[in-house]
């Protein structure tokens, strides 16, 4: 199968260190996929990242081409680790990272009202003399905010189809791809974090794949999420998932963008799987065992 | 012709402001050659980049990922321009930046006597508490060095053969790329900075490529530079560059990089030619009209 695989946080950690250790657990569950003979484009979240790339930066780069840094920043380790898994087992597949632009619309709605935190935390005081959109972040001070508007085109998706044809393992679109705004044939640079998933469903969509996989904290998506009539999900087709959306089931910037994404893929065209679950349990949801399959007919 | 390009540090500039100012005219330089049906490879230098970049991030991360950041920092701005030119002129051909690693010795001997200064500059007494290899900058302050060991080899190479083989326009090596040493299946980031001229010398040859072509500040090398006895070079063998070498002609870290790394590439393989000649002057140079070309037999 051709797979667009998007790792989530906790896939990379917080910190240098953690990223590091993290990504040899994530490659290990990656080249699973891989050793048993499918076809994957990796893209992953920078959430942590951008953001401290952002605070050490300061003015020196606007948070377009921290995302562009970000994509160095993880790319390069996980590109590491997966070649050193792969090898462990034999396999000489190479693989890279694309630096990666999405396009945005300008005049998304999202830029009239940013929510996406970044960076560090400021004082009321401090925060009324930035002069630019904060908002207060669960207790724990103000932060500056980005717009986080949808994704509308991969500018690099010919290379990265290239390389897929080409049999060979890509990452792009990470921490959800340079967020850019075309202005006749330039890209200006967009003050925006484009969500992963999103950027990563578009990406799935544009190669013509069969299966979205949405890698996270949990093994399966769950109705009334941490209550006692808490219900996991084994599949659900696009119209459930839909209702579920509706009656509020899943967590703004949190599962709900993940089910949204899912749905969208599934939706694109016939045939299509999307799948939501741990990054370690990734073969077993591939394979039917678990995690939740977004899919037209239940499986 | 398959012509793998390097720039200087005066086709980027010193800030982000100058970056995107000057990449668009090293995009007109590099798209005329693309436009006269050359396939090129673009890689390109770091120095002021990597040394903000390291500064900016401090312990939070190593110089070999300060290098992986760099490329981010400057692909963005240089893919996107290429784009922009090359749409400009009817060609819509994908372009795309690496994460590139290449790998060095880790018995090189360079490691023993660290000569390339990188960050910020320090007081003596600063540079005593650092507790690490420092040298006096041209009478401006103590700078940190790190070591600038020879590539033996770029890690993604197979990634950079395919697209370059389908059409599409590559900028790899970065910086001379994130420099890494192998142990076992594993690759270490290297505290080091690989000369670009040394990096793309080594990436034309390893992609058996017609061309090198080395952009730089002047358009002609010289031998007695700066001296009333100074004679600029149409031509030269190997032979008569490494006898200009020896003759102490070309000054380190600057010129002599660049000779090396031409003469390194035109004795890989019959045919290879290098020049070195200005970026506005490319396309001149290639068609023998101006800059220094290094070749078997004079032109």
């Amino acid at each position: 199968m051709k797979i667009v695989l998007t790792l989530g946080g906790n896939a990379l950690g917080s910190t240098l260190p953690e990223q590091m250790a993290a990504v040899k657990e994530t490659s290990k569950a990656i080249v699973d996929l891989i050793e048993a003979g499918h076809r994957v484009v990796i893209s992953h979240g920078n959430g942590p990242q951008v953001g401290m790339i952002k605070l050490m930066m300061g003015d020196m780069a606007p948070i377009s081409v921290c995302v562009g840094m970000s994509q160095g920043y993880i790319g390069y380790d996980l590109q590491n680790a997966l070649r050193e898994e792969m090898l462990g087992r034999g396999l000489t597949i190479p693989v890279c990272s694309l630096i990666t632009q999405v396009l945005v619309d300008g005049d998304d709605p999202a830029f009239l009202c940013p929510t996406k935190p970044i960076g560090r935390f400021y004082t009321v005081e401090e925060a009324e003399k930035l002069g630019e959109p904060v908002r207060e972040d669960a207790g724990r001070g103000w932060r500056r905010v980005v717009a986080s508007p949808r994704p509308i085109g991969i500018v690099e998706i010919e290379t990265i189809r290239a390389l897929a044809e080409a049999g060979q393992v890509v990452i792009a679109a990470g921490g959800g791809g340079i967020p850019v705004i075309a202005e006749g044939n330039h890209l200006r640079g967009a003050k925006a974090v484009i969500d992963k998933d999103f950027a990563s469903s578009l990406m799935a969509r544009e190669l013509g794949a069969d299966m979205l996989i949405i890698l996270t904290a949990v093994e399966k998506v769950a109705l009334h999420f941490g209550k006692p009539a808490m219900r996991r999900l084994d599949s659900m087709t696009p119209q459930e998932a839909r209702g579920f959306m509706l009656e509020g089931h899943f967590a703004q910037g949190s599962m709900l963008p993940k089910v949204q994404a899912a749905v969208e893929f599934v939706e694109s065209g016939p045939g299509r799987k999307a799948l939501i679950t741990l990054l370690e349990k990734a073969r077993d949801g591939i394979e039917g065992r678990t995690g939740t399959v977004i899919a037209h007919t239940n499986p």
